[in-house]
């Protein structure tokens, strides 16, 4: 048995503490809404991001950050991109000891595109750091707390990191693979949200599988040429959080990216579907920092062309398919 | 404008003859039964493959082999596996020059674990032989004969077939990519139709998206470690004939591999299915000779290895899926 940390009460950082206590650890959760914290000691439920699941009967939770970290000297980090300097920071003011952490978010940060876990090593004092690393795939939260069968992959460029986490979540319905590319794992969980959006508006076009399986597939090959110029391993993109991760975002109704791309496919305007949507459509930003990254490594990337195109300069989206298909005559 | 003949009049050969139609080239469907020959002449349709689509009207087919050979040096070839050699035996006696050979099937010969193209190569007299090569990629026969947009890779060791079929293909609707990995597109092709078999069980056991985007990527690894070890690049299984297809295949209900092995999950017998399915499921055979090969190369292949204890030893679904799950724990 290990004291665990789980830093964010929402879907995914739930469901992750429910897979540590099913395999028999100690587990803190820590978040800011008290009555989530209350829920969860309480009800051993999260009926807002979990509607309708009863968690693990040892679920325990606190909203005071001190206590929450000198529970455990490992934590996830379950928080949202725009929030991960701010709890570095909280960290930096509550802890007093170093930490592993390990984060589970995807993204980029905009104008400096800086992946998480160097946000993590920008913020974090040495004097509480001990090491980072990221756990990623294809995994539906609500399913994980569902206990169906599911895998991931942890990175890291500390190997006990990743034999550590990979020992504390393995389960006989959570399969977890350590993977050494910590670049290549983090850019692949954030980009496949670009392409997400585009499966998404060539479905909503009336588009068929065709079209569908082109888009992710060459999607794929434009977030690798990416990736691997910014110095990950290209098999990691073969990999759980490179086409794994894509595989589940762009067939499910349930991706939010997916959902927002349907609506501008359907004719809606990216204001419309964004207020529609009523939250943050992370593909959206994303976009638009790989867009600046393809210029600034010099990587073609004609599908994330096209869609900054349309969700910024307003170009029609037909036009875009026709130039996507016209492109001069390639190798793969 | 250049000469083509197609040799099948299948839902494939079809779909193809169309695209060369559509890009004004001068086209010769060849096949065995007159019905459907005199329907592609007369009708300009092909009512059992593709039922409702109107082909280009200069849409032309002869049941006369030796007419539509001599029609033209450049023949794309459209039939099963299994009529490979025989076809090939055909040619042998009814040409009169040397023709290049571009095939369009997917699968394995039993027993020899030959390739399409090796077996075209071993029964095509060189006196009728230039090169051969093959076209694959996510590609459902109907939407390409509707037009929609649809991209495929053609592979040959010999350049100027690549770049020649390339160039014919081409259009609007249909984005060729060349490769130069003739082996690698051909196992990509063959060996998905396992990981469809696996995903339709587990979509018929009720599992999730999850299980599913990990049966996919985990089955493309195996088939990636196994291809590799028979001379492909690895990177091919991340393009069209890999992961594209391996895509179409397993998230579409049409796909005739899926849906027996969905009859599987839901707990009929592997003869009920077949029965009820009443066509050849190329990927039962495939998993048998896959079985077989991961042996001879002395390649871990789990999966494939799971799904042949089902098939053909009887094993219960749900022991093999909790045995997948609870495998050594390993790297990616």
């Amino acid at each position: 048995m290990t004291t665990i940390t789980v830093l964010g009460t929402g879907s995914w950082g739930t469901a992750l503490a429910n897979v540590l206590l099913d395999n028999g650890h100690d587990v803190m959760m820590w978040g800011k809404t008290q009555q989530t914290v209350d829920e969860l000691n309480h009800s051993k439920t999260n009926q807002k991001y979990l509607p309708g699941i009863t968690l693990n009967e040892n679920m325990q939770a606190t909203s005071d950050l001190k206590k929450a970290l000198s529970f455990s000297d490992y934590l996830i980090m379950a928080v949202p991109t725009k929030g991960i300097r701010e709890v570095c920071q909280k960290i930096n003011r509550e802890a007093d000891s170093k930490k592993v952490i390990v984060h589970v978010s995807k993204g980029i940060e905009p104008q400096t595109f800086k992946r998480i876990s160097q946000m993590i090593e920008e913020e974090i004092h040495e004097d509480f750091f001990t090491g980072v690393g990221v756990l990623s795939g294809p995994s539906h939260a609500e399913e994980v707390a569902l206990r169906q069968p599911t895998t991931v992959a942890v990175a890291s460029d500390n190997e006990a990191i990743r034999t550590m986490t990979q020992d504390l979540f393995m389960s006989d319905y959570f399969r977890v693979y350590t993977n050494d590319d910590l670049i290549g794992v983090e850019i692949g969980g954030a980009l496949k949200n670009i392409i997400a959006l585009a499966v998404g508006i060539t479905d909503g076009l009336g588009h068929g599988d065709n079209a569908k399986a082109a888009l992710m597939t060459r999607g794929l090959a434009e977030i690798t040429r990416l990736g691997t110029k910014m110095g990950a391993d290209p098999m990691t993109f073969l990999g759980l959080a490179g086409i794994g991760d894509l595989i589940v975002t762009c067939t499910s109704v349930h991706s939010r990216n997916w959902k927002c791309g349907n609506m501008l496919g359907k004719g809606l305007s990216l204001e419309e579907a964004l207020s529609r949507m009523g939250m943050v459509v992370e593909g959206v930003r994303t976009t638009e920092a790989a867009f600046e990254m393809a210029q600034t490594y010099n990587v073609e990337m004609p599908i994330t062309e096209a869609l900054y195109g349309v969700l910024f300069n307003n170009e029609p989206l037909e036009t875009n398919v026709k130039t996507l298909m016209n492109r001069e005559k390639t190798n793969e």
